[in-house]
C-alpha cells in the first residue's frame, strides 16, 4: 500500500505495519490547536485500497495512554476490517519538554482530559478539544480519502471525552460509545483535579465539558452505546455511570448501558465487547 | 470464578482479569527445574467453569517477552472462549538477581531460548527445556482440571521453542505451530550467541535443539502450521523458514508453511493470523 497521503502532505509516517490485511500507520505532524507535534495513528482497513468513502471511528484513550494502547490491546482491527471502518487515535495529550506537566499520571502529560485549558501554564498548549473535534478531523479528511462520516469512541478518561464531544456535537457524530467512562467529571476526584488545574475554580465551566450535565439538557441526540465492568476499582469514586443513566432518564435519552459482572477497567474488558461497539456504530455510519 | 486450584495448591494468585467470559490469571510458583520462582499465565475459557477436560495450549514467546504480551496483545482469547481451548503461557527464562544475565536483548533474562543450559554461568538457572516440557504441564494438570491433550506455539524464538519441543516430544503434544520461528537457530546469529553461550561449543548439542535439523529426522510426526511475513527485518539472517521446509521436504514431514506479503515481526501479523492457528490446533486437540 502506498502512503495514501497527498503530494502536500502535512504528515510524518512513523511507522507503518500491515494488520488483518489492512495497514496501522502512526503519523506525527504540526498541530495548530496545540502548538506543538501531535502524534495518533490510523488503521486502514483492506477496504481502503478500493472505496474511498469509508467512514472512520475516532478513539480516545484513557490516563496514561499514547495513541498506541488501542491499536495494540483492544483486537479492533479484526472487526475494522470485516465492516471497512477505518480507526483514528490520537495521543491523550500534548506532549515534549516545553508542555506542562505534572507529577501526578493524572494530569498534564497523558492527561489532557479532552478540555481547551484556559489557566497557565496549561492553557498554552492543553487544546486537545480544539484537536479532537476541529483539527484532526479537518487532517484526516484531507490526507485520506474516508467519508465525513464520524462515530467516536473511547475509555475512562476517553470515555468522557468522546461522550462529551459527541453531545456537545451532534452533528458531526453518527454515534458514540463508551468503556468504562468517567460520567460525571465535575463530581469525582479525577475530574476535580484536571478541571480546576485546566478550567480554574467556576464550575459552570467545569458543566460545559461534563456528559451528565450535557445529557441532561442535550436537544440533537447522537446514539450512545455505554459498557461499565462491575469489578471496575474505579467505578464507585470516579466513573459513576448512574449519573449519566439519570441524565439520560430525565432526558428521554438514546442511552443504552450496560453493565457486566466481574469486568473490570482494563483492555482486557475492552477487547471482550469491542465488537459489540463497532457493530453499534456501523449500524450508523452505514445506513 | 473461585479460584480453580487444589487445597495444597503450589501457586501463588499474581492477578484476575475476566475476559471474553472466562479468567485471566497470573501465577507465581517455586519452580524446580529453573531453582528460582516462575511465573506464568493461563486463559481460562468460559467452558472450563463446568468441563473439566479441557484442552491446553502453551504459548511460547519470543525475545525480551514475558508472559504478557501474547495475552494482551495477540486478541487470542476471544477464539479460545469460543472454541473451550485453556492457554498457558510461560515466561521466557528465569529472572531474578540471582540470575546471571547479560546486556544484550537476545541472552539471559528474557532470552532463554527453551533449552537446558549447560555451560556456567547459566547452567545454575536456565533449564527452560525441562520447565516447559515437563514441570509446566505437570503443574498445569495437577492444579487445575484441564486434560492432558496438549498443543503448543510460539513466536520467534518460542516458535523455535514449540517447534524444537513438539519435534523432540511427539507423543507430549497433538500438533505444533508456530509464528516467523527461528527455524534453524544452528545457522543465525541469534542461535549462535544462545547456542554457544548456554550449550558450549559442540554443535552436535546445538543440533539437538535445532528445529530443522530435528525436523528433517524425525520419526513420529505431529502436524505443524508456520506462519512467516515477508516483511519480516528478521526473515533472511534470523529466521531461514526455507531450512524448515527444506527439512519437511527430505522427510516428508506434515508441515503447512504459510508466506504473507507486508507483513511484519510484530504482534499485528500474530493477532491478524491467531484464529486460524486455534482452528488449526483445535482440529487435532479435539477430534
Amino acid at each position: 500500500m502506498s502512503l495514501p497521503t497527498n503530494s502536500d502532505s502535512k504528515l510524518n509516517l512513523v511507522s507503518q505495519t500491515k494488520s488483518f490485511g489492512g495497514w496501522h500507520k502512526q503519523f506525527s505532524h504540526a498541530s495548530s490547536s496545540v502548538k506543538g507535534e501531535m502524534r495518533f495513528a490510523v488503521y486502514f482497513p483492506p477496504q481502503y485500497e478500493t472505496k474511498k468513502d469509508l467512514p472512520v471511528l475516532y478513539w480516545l484513550s484513557g490516563l496514561t495512554c499514547t495513541d498506541e494502547n488501542f491499536m495494540q490491546k483492544a483486537g479492533a482491527h479484526r472487526m475494522a476490517a470485516q465492516l471497512g471502518i477505518v480507526i483514528v487515535a490520537p495521543d491523550t495529550s500534548p506532549r515534549g519538554d516545553d508542555v506542562a506537566n505534572d507529577e501526578g499520571y493524572d494530569l498534564g502529560q497523558g492527561a489532557g482530559f479532552y478540555v481547551n485549558a484556559t489557566q497557565a501554564p496549561w492553557s498554552a498548549h492543553y487544546h486537545m478539544y480544539d484537536y479532537v473535534v476541529t483539527e484532526l478531523p479537518e487532517l484526516i479528511e484531507k490526507e485520506f480519502e474516508v467519508s465525513s462520516k464520524r462515530a467516536i469512541s473511547g475509555h475512562s478518561m476517553g470515555g468522557h471525552g468522546a461522550l462529551m464531544i459527541a453531545l456537545k456535537n451532534p452533528d458531526r457524530y453518527s454515534s458514540v460509545s463508551a468503556f468504562s467512562p468517567i460520567s460525571n467529571p465535575m463530581d469525582c476526584p479525577w475530574g476535580h483535579k484536571a478541571f480546576s488545574a485546566y478550567l480554574g475554580e467556576d464550575q459552570s465551566v467545569w458543566a460545559q465539558y461534563d456528559s451528565s450535565v450535557l445529557m441532561s439538557n442535550a436537544v440533537d441526540l447522537v446514539p450512545a452505546l455505554v459498557d461499565q465492568g462491575l469489578d471496575d476499582n474505579f467505578l464507585q469514586e470516579q466513573l459513576k455511570p448512574e449519573a449519566l443513566e439519570a441524565a439520560a432518564a430525565k432526558n428521554n435519552y438514546p442511552l443504552t448501558l450496560n453493565r457486566h459482572e466481574g469486568y473490570d477497567h482494563s483492555y482486557y474488558f475492552i477487547s471482550s465487547f469491542i465488537d459489540e461497539h463497532f457493530k453499534f456504530h456501523a449500524g450508523h455510519l452505514m445506513y
